[in-house]
């Protein structure tokens, strides 16, 4: 991030004049360097030359005199390998790779990349690419970067990392341009041969620098290192903000082919972004304006958490459609307090509106009076904790016909005085920011954002991340949750009663159950558990019991059992003559409750993942499962229960008595804590049904099927 | 809309300088009248002047020799009803009125606005506003309208309504600065005290220089009608794209404020959209983003209806963005024909991708020579109907740094000569929009929308309109749902055996259902029907009849039937003392099914709704229900069903037989007639459930509650 020395190779002196954009890249590098001041040695290297661009020029990396820090490779991608091979053996230390052509192709380009992907591990040599843009350090004033940079870059707290170079200038050039957001590093990685997303944004929440990390990611390489960031953010109170593409099969498969990234499940990924406290946007321009917003620090500061947004709008029509996008994300537009309401009529005697949001109408134009008044008895008003003004930032008209430039100084005047966090909005995304008016405002901490949609989203985001804090604050230090490595088991599916042994071990209640070999050792079994009860036929090998009928339930005494058993098996047999048949277990009949389902899938990218949810449509129909990478605190197992769209179910719907939500924590808790403990062996565990009893009552597991590798 | 002379009132000698802000809206008036060329004659009124800016001016309305067609009133409200009757009197047919403080604000602004609503229904005077802009009548050359207008006014196809004038002219200049789409009015209609939205609507739907229909409602006045006018804009191909706000309580009350609308509650409001073809859309950029689309002649004509989009992008990223936003909104982004794939090497041999979406990489930036080859074969490929590319139009950055241009002249030459429809859009909304991009591209039929999520959006609602015009069309005229209207029944919540009487009368099946006094007449009732039955206490009084012990099922002999009776009575009368009992029906037994409820709800707007949905937990916690505007179709039944979450419940869930979709669909066209005939006397009507038996089997409703006025 900080070389003392850069070896650029791939400029030519061949090179066109600067602004084509057939300009070699390395050239280009040099040129960013120049213009960018950077105070260190640059040297190329082409053996074709004795100097480049007034750089000295070597033919090959082992004849530079002091080998330079880092080598920024302009080459096409048959020509990497060796050189960076070449540039290890010189003594240097990391290198930026430009050229695609590596993992996101055939073949041939895996082959490529694994050799880069051998010195990072083998050699410690610290790689950024292939396949990217290059890293740009702003305020170390060092761009290792291969697109043109223009004049006036605007430093500031915001550190960028995109896997996509197109994205990353994209993404910068909006946030400076369009929003007055300075940038503290841009960072494409694109493949991740060497240094990953996770490592990118581990530097930047310890970066002095940067205040807010932004980040589009197309696949994570190490999610076990991403949700330690994500802690370490926390502690710096760093917000991660990161737009996670590749959510479909066919962005997976385009992710795949541009960046070679093993996407995840995106239902993973979300629920790993909730556990972490990552803010998750959903597009380029939310990702943008919650930049604006996080990045903002008076406004930030002034931000008491709350979600009561106040709006101040010359439009009627906004007004209506501002406060359905604040409605859609979840966010509060309540009444003025009637101090407001008794107070607006002194100052303002001929004004009819009262509300909020508070609509300035033709008068606000006519009357320049009237805008200041509305806009500070909106600040003033104690039921709103934010304060928002639509403005027409954007207007693409020619500058005498626009009017949100009359209103842009009183807003300024009072945001200097308020006390209240202030942003601005405007109705359409789109047309030139007016410089005039966005910068005054930025200035004075109230941010910018375009359209209704994406200021609600990022406010909503913001006060996510606040209440997000709170939480983690108040639980103190990380819960202790050592659980020790569990010892091997033995491949394939448990039997029922092992399966129930550890879950048992693990403190999951399970259903009293016993492996019978015969009609007798059954009445013996039930007798111990006590009547009534239920028979199972015990098979490693069938799936679905009762569809072959190999389940009774509900007996009651000794002859039941003893009918029951012979019935079973004579009934499995006949429709799966092949099956192998452990026996019949006997399980205590289990009174009512709500079946849910609770269990460990492994996902591909992170590994082992526990799924909760409720048995029936709910989880057939609408899959209505929440997710949560273990280890899992009660809170957290707390919140991914409220997030499921049948919670209503366990706290008593239609006068039901509500369940036994205590107990339904604490078994997702020892769940992810057996998931940890069994760590690769376990394939998939499957409780299903967990049947979760009326308040106090406790859960039991009925039924378990475990998986082990 | 033509009128052949204009009185305007509220124009002064005082008025300052052409631009200022403060400029009297009158004199605006008479300034945009002269700037558009408007041929007719205008005068001003206003007792001071013989003549203001160059027109002859009269004390009064009376005073003017040959009276105005229209008359502009710029005025405060207070004077506003006294002008218009004067105006009635002079013998003028029409009214714009700017003022705002009518039905919006209290008591007084109410009064003030019946008084023009009765000038309207009396005297058939036609008034815009109050509270409003304007008309703006392009091709007419008249710009009845408030808010100052750009020098040139871009003519088109577009005809744009918003109940709000601050909107109006929002979204009427980003469609003509950053689209390129032209107008041919604009109509901002406030509060419709005397012409409605609708009937805007319907004007443009008959205008002949009017081919896309463009609408921002707060509210609607006359639902009907509105139906009315989507079947016209069905007959006349002319799409209705219309922003609904309002959807939340707190955007209700905003818009109760801002027009004095009522809303109408959201769910409503789009399943009347859905029945008309109507397209909706979600935010300001989807309106612009769509009416962009849906008014680039070339492109619509060239799209068969299909939903395979093919992308081309230089960005790696954004093809993971773009098909996360194609997903979303479920349109396909398929993969390339085995054809493009085996020939794409063949004309460019070192390119590694055959993938859709087409990343262009970097190699299309340094090699002009691809882009209009990967251009090329995506249009020649069989897999795909639309062409996008993502093309940066809006990049903020100095003109020389920007890419957008290098490629815009290549799309513009394949478009001349493709038959395929293509379209740009951009990865970021926001920005100047380059004009040497735009206008070219749209000329040549290629429309540019910006962001992949409003792109994505617009080409489905383009593809969703395509298809129900062709059902539209294949079914030929409107179904004969011709229902004759029904007699007047009693008030108040009918006896069980009318409520089934009165379901059976429009065919609707209902389980058979005798009402029994005694013991006796109940085991009588029982034979006649057939063992085994349900006995269900028979009171208007009581709602949840279970819950009272009032409900005995499954019994099977005359010996069970008499206990029950007795029983029945003697648990209600105990919990229920004071309920007037009217006995107990005996019903025949229904076999399981799945378990629905049908019935009609009032929306205070639309009036009558049929509502149909899943007993259980999808109705009761997650609100899973379609609504309906009767009459329906067995079509638009169908397409409600499907629009159900639960609908694979119906067709056969985890090897369950599917369901009687037929007889269900004909049910809900028969509920649909029912409602249509009894009109306004209905208050509600209840099937819960209708039991939905498997193929063939049928429906029955085995419990209704019909409420009369």
């Amino acid at each position: 991030m900080r070389p003392k020395a850069v070896a650029v190779i791939g400029a030519s002196q061949r090179a066109p004049a600067s602004g084509t954009t057939r300009e070699p890249r390395g050239n280009r590098v040099i040129r960013n360097l120049r213009n960018f001041g950077y105070s260190g040695r640059i040297v190329a290297v082409n053996p074709k030359y004795s100097e480049v661009m007034d750089c000295p020029c070597y033919p090959d990396l082992a004849s530079i005199p002091e080998p330079p820090d880092c080598v920024v490779l302009a080459v096409p991608n048959r020509h990497v390998p060796d050189l960076l091979e070449s540039a290890v053996a010189a003594g240097v230390r990391a290198g930026v790779v430009f050229a695609a052509g590596f993992a996101e192709i055939g073949i041939e380009g895996k082959q490529r990349q694994a050799r880069l992907e051998a010195l990072s591990k083998e050699r410690n040599f610290l790689i950024c690419g292939p396949n990217c843009y290059g890293v740009l350090n702003v305020f170390g004033k060092a761009p290792l970067f291969a697109s043109p940079i223009p004049p006036g870059f605007l430093a500031g707290p915001v550190a960028l990392v995109s896997q996509s170079g197109g994205l990353s200038t994209t993404i910068a050039n909006a946030l400076m341009l369009n929003r007055h957001v300075g940038l503290s590093h841009i960072v494409s990685c694109g493949n991740q041969a060497g240094v990953t997303v996770e490592e990118y944004l581990n530097y930047f929440v310890e970066d002095e620098n940067t205040g807010v990390v932004a980040a589009f990611v197309e696949g994570f390489k190490q999610p076990a290192k991403l949700m330690a960031v994500a802690q370490k953010a926390m502690a710096h109170n760093k917000p991660l903000i990161i737009l996670k593409g590749g959510r479909s099969e066919v962005s997976q498969r385009a992710a795949a082919t541009h960046s070679g990234s093993l996407a995840g499940a995106a239902e993973v990924v979300d629920a790993a972004f909730r556990q972490g406290g990552i803010v998750q946007v959903r597009s380029l321009n939310e990702l943008i304006d919650t930049v604006s917003l996080f990045s903002c620090e008076t406004f930030v500061k002034r931000h008491n958490g709350g979600r009561r947004i106040g709006v101040l709008s010359g439009s009627g029509g906004e007004c209506t459609l501002v406060s359905d996008a604040a409605m859609n994300v979840g966010l509060e537009v309540p009444e003025l307090s009637d101090d407001s309401k008794s107070r607006l009529p002194e100052i303002l005697p001929d004004f009819g509106n009262l509300n909020n949001p508070l609509d300035g109408t033709g008068a606000m134009y006519d009357d320049d009076k009237i805008f200041p008044r509305l806009l500070q008895a909106l600040i003033n008003d104690a039921n709103i904790d934010i304060v928002t003004v639509n403005l027409e930032a954007n207007d693409p008209r020619p500058k005498e016909l626009k009017s949100g430039n009359r209103f842009s100084l009183a807003i300024t005047n009072a945001a200097v005085a308020a006390n209240k966090p202030m942003a601005i909005f405007s109705s359409v995304v789109g047309g030139p920011v007016d410089p005039d008016i966005l910068l005054p405002l930025r200035t004075a901490g109230v941010p910018l954002m375009e359209g209704a949609e994406c200021a609600m989203s990022a406010l909503r985001h913001l006060a996510d991340y606040h209440l997000f804090r709170k939480h983690w604050e108040s639980r103190g230090q990380k819960e202790a949750t050592l659980v020790s490595s569990h010892p091997k088991l033995p491949a394939g599916i448990l039997p029922a009663e092992a399966a129930f042994r550890l879950l048992a071990s693990f403190g999951i209640p399970v259903v009293p159950t016993l492996l019978t070999r015969n009609a007798e050792e059954a009445v013996t079994a039930a007798k111990r558990i006590g009547f009534p009860v239920a028979l199972k036929i015990e098979s490693t090998q069938i799936g679905h019991k009762s569809d072959v009928g190999g389940v009774a339930l509900g007996l009651s005494s000794s002859a039941e059992v003893r009918d029951a058993f012979g019935r079973i098996r004579e009934r499995v047999t006949a429709k799966l003559p092949a099956a192998e048949i452990a026996g019949v277990v006997v399980q205590r009949m289990i009174p009512e409750g709500i079946e849910m389902i609770l269990g460990i899938k492994h996902d591909a990218l992170f590994g082992p993942v526990v799924v909760c949810g409720f048995g029936g449509v709910l989880v057939e129909l609408l899959k209505d499962v929440a997710l949560g990478i273990p280890p899992i605190s009660r809170q957290q197992a707390h919140s991914l229960l409220t997030g499921l769209r049948g919670w209503p179910l366990l706290t008593g719907l239609r006068g039901k008595p509500p369940a036994d939500v205590d107990a339904l924590c604490d078994a997702i808790v020892r769940v992810s804590q057996l998931a940890v403990s069994l760590g690769d062996q376990l394939l998939a565990l499957d409780i299903n049904p967990l049947v979760v009893h009326a308040a106090t009552h406790g859960v039991v597991a009925a039924d378990a099927l475990v998986q082990i590798a």
